[in-house]
């Protein structure tokens, strides 16, 4: 291998290594850190995070990039990528990114409070400091053609505003009538008010957690206020759920960060510790979670194989039920005003809403201060619901208080993926849902991290989603695959 | 404040917090991660301090400690310290830190090996190594007047052999005569066997650290299997503790624990991230675990305010006893041959026989050969005991298959300052066991934090001792507690 070759690959190890130490110093602040270290942690993560900067966007990187030669395809997507990184990055100054790291941290520690107390004033000023810093940042990439091409083209390489405006309005399209003519939801008392005891959900989340294949040499799983999923390295995968005693939605959460985390264990060791060696984009790593949250999570076969598990825990409750009236009941249509609790359908209108909000944010001239009245209006059109307080609006998400935007619109398309995927999928393994009955999960896993996970970043976003589905983004099978389940529920046939 | 300083100031804390990072990969290793994640870990740490040393011994930190102009007292102490660390740092040269490393990790599997079939031929070549590699290492201080003495100095700075040797001679001379004469140990029977559930233990520590003043806000307590703390910022203090259902020695690992944290947590807030912000000297930081552990966590004062929590929690053994049985049983005096489990006054026959031994082997001749049988005579002059096996004898410990010379001694050095601190606390706070037996520790700790631990490193490790106890190290008030302990036991009086 040539020197320069050596030399850059040793260097992104580097950057790498970084990278994944920022992972766990937001792990750990969000876990297991004593609250108090909420400061000092703030300046640990700046620190981190400016460094992995300054270390890629170094100019020997550039020299580097310039010099080595690829003796293989892997070096060359190798250097392709590592080369699109170190241009984006050296838009970036590090004053900026310190400032960008420093204002998520105290952002965040806002946010919990104003989400607490429900009090848009604690979060206003942060917010405000979180737009402006990124409209700095989106000022490093004058070659996009509106602004937040820039926010969305970091999270999603090579996706534009304008497309993703076409996708979720068709998408937005099909879903509003959907959910206006669903069914009364009646059938999910089941699923509500429990008592559902956490003891009991916590083991029969270790059982299914197993069955699908996170095993604890590999997997952990803790519990978090926000659950996310954290890869500090392909061989150490933490998930985080939130458990409440009146509701089952530990288990979709789980399964959601399932998907992302068995995204990232599953791809080609040969690109651990490079740039490579990381999921493609937030839309494809959310069409992995979606899948096996909702595809997987609320499919007849996997509750032919859990019932017995959740009835066994907790006899109680479901004593006297079937696997059938639990599949009916996860599988209920109803407005809901928060996000991450919403059912599989309107979920994506709730995204949809933030991602025109994004868009008005910063091209509209939507003022921080109106966001929460823009947030109702928008709730009433798409839901059909009146906000009660800013705690069941718009302090519910983490993002914004972390400066996280560009982001949300990707939960859409990925649900747009996920829809894909699942057509191909059923069309290439004959009896999937029968595996699933039988606690079968590892056709599935196989299939995906064969299409999907192996490739890393070796593949564009484009490329993964044309290869593993066979055609281009469409939310046609996705609204297929709900009007298909709702009609079979109105049918009375879902379970 | 001058450029030169501030920039000396901002490098200074990124190496801060590079070593902070590296703690938390450490505490996360040994108690979160998943085991499958071991071989990436070991490439994060190695990452992280090859970042921190490279950053810190830049040539720029040494023209920015040239050119920085102090502006206070505090600025002096910074630049006089962080230059002496610059120093020393740059001496020793990377290729030899990276074999004394290899060495080091080579030796712990070796040890591990050689410990479980108590064979000393397999340690003996590794052991080998590591010392040679430590005399090349003791070449790189040629101004040092003993080769001990540059191992010495780099756990304890300014310490020197000859004095330590002084100190520790008159500890072993006044130890030897009192545990030949302690009274047949027959008391601990209730200490011994148990079962002392381990759900009943973990909520009694929980009420301890809290009345000692270890707050949730900022504290954690967990399990490892070797205890430690760690101080990722002077908000976030992690203590590690083991359990085990036949003993209570968890009460006493985590006050040990407790007192290693309190220091780090209670230095000058003005001195965090910086080179001053931290504990002084190893010997420093074992007086205070010394301290909490033993002369607080043996006292009777704790037992009287500790003893009804032991007995609500374990009612069956402890149902029918007095706190004077407790502290008679945590007192009793008998030797053994495994320094960890040994008890207080035995404690330092068996620091002092390694020290022996280390400086037999870099200063007298001594062969790595003919460790075994050094370690037996010394066992059998000091402790009247026989070695039956290299497990327990000179395989007992990780220390030396790691490399760790000079490391030792300053356990005894601590316990002797420990014992100086508690005779100058006694005469500071009159009634000081009444207040443990209310409950009340923070006079101890207020004192600990104003005379020892705000100075973080402001002061050196003879400053700080000949400040807080008013003399130089003294074994004498250290002997004087013990020997006072042991007569009140042999007259009836220790309860």
């Amino acid at each position: 291998m040539s020197r320069a070759l050596i030399e850059l690959r040793r260097r992104l190890a580097e950057v790498s290594d970084l990278e994944s130490m920022g992972q766990l110093l937001a792990w750990d602040q969000e876990v297991v850190m004593p609250p108090a270290g909420a400061e000092w942690r703030a300046q640990q993560r700046a620190t981190i995070e400016r460094l992995a900067h300054e270390r890629f966007v170094d100019d020997r990187i550039g020299e580097l990039l310039e010099a080595a030669t690829p003796e293989s395809e892997l070096d060359e997507d190798l250097i392709r990528v590592a080369r699109r990184d170190f241009e984006l990055a050296r838009r970036v100054p590090p004053e900026l990114v310190e400032e960008l790291a420093h204002a998520s941290s105290t952002g965040h520690e806002a946010w919990l409070r104003a989400r607490e107390d429900s009090d848009f004033a604690l979060f206003e000023p942060p917010m405000r400091r979180n737009v402006e810093l990124r409209r700095r940042w989106i000022a490093c990439f004058p070659e996009a053609e509106r602004p937040y091409d820039a926010l969305l083209d970091h999270y999603e390489p090579e996706m534009r505003t304008a497309r993703a405006e076409d996708a979720l309005a068709l998408l937005r399209d099909g879903l509003v009538p959907l959910v206006e003519q669903a069914a009364p939801a009646d059938d999910d008392a089941l699923l509500h008010g429990g008592p559902f005891p956490i003891d009991a959900q916590r083991r029969l989340i270790a059982t299914i957690l197993r069955q699908v294949g996170a095993q604890d040499r590999q997997w952990r799983l803790d519990d978090a206020v926000h659950p996310f999923a954290a890869t500090l390295s392909l061989d150490d995968v933490r998930l985080t759920t939130r458990y409440a005693e009146d509701d089952l939605d530990s288990i979709f959460s789980t399964l959601h960060e399932f998907g992302h985390g068995l995204y990232e264990a599953n791809v080609d060791r040969a690109l651990a510790r490079s740039p490579l060696g990381t999921g493609v984009s937030s839309a494809v790593h959310e069409s992995q979670s979606r899948l096996w949250e909702n595809m997987v999570g609320r499919s007849p076969g996997f509750w032919r194989w859990c019932f017995p598990h959740l009835r066994a825990g907790m006899p109680e409750r479901f004593g006297d039920c079937t696997w059938q009236d639990v599949h009916r009941a996860v599988n209920v249509v109803r407005p809901t005003l928060i996000r991450v609790s919403a059912d599989e359908v309107t979920y994506g209108l709730h995204v949809i809403l933030r991602f025109e909000l994004e868009v008005a944010l910063f091209e509209g001239g939507l003022d921080v201060a109106d966001l929460p009245e823009a947030w109702a209006d928008r709730t009433r059109a798409y839901l059909g619901l009146e906000v009660p307080d800013h705690a069941h609006g718009v302090l519910q998400d983490v993002h914004w208080a972390e400066g996280l935007f560009g982001y949300f619109p990707t939960y859409a398309l990925g649900t747009i993926v996920s829809g894909q995927l699942w057509g191909r999928l059923n069309a290439d393994i004959p009896g999937l849902d029968e595996r699933f009955a039988a606690g079968d999960f590892a056709p599935l896993a196989d299939w995906l991290a064969e299409k999907v996970h192996r490739w890393g970043r070796r593949l564009t976003p484009t490329e993964v989603v044309e290869r593993a589905t066979g055609g281009p983004l469409d939310p046609g099978p996705y609204l297929e695959y709900v009007r298909a389940k709702l009609a079979g529920a109105s049918a009375g046939l879902i379970a």
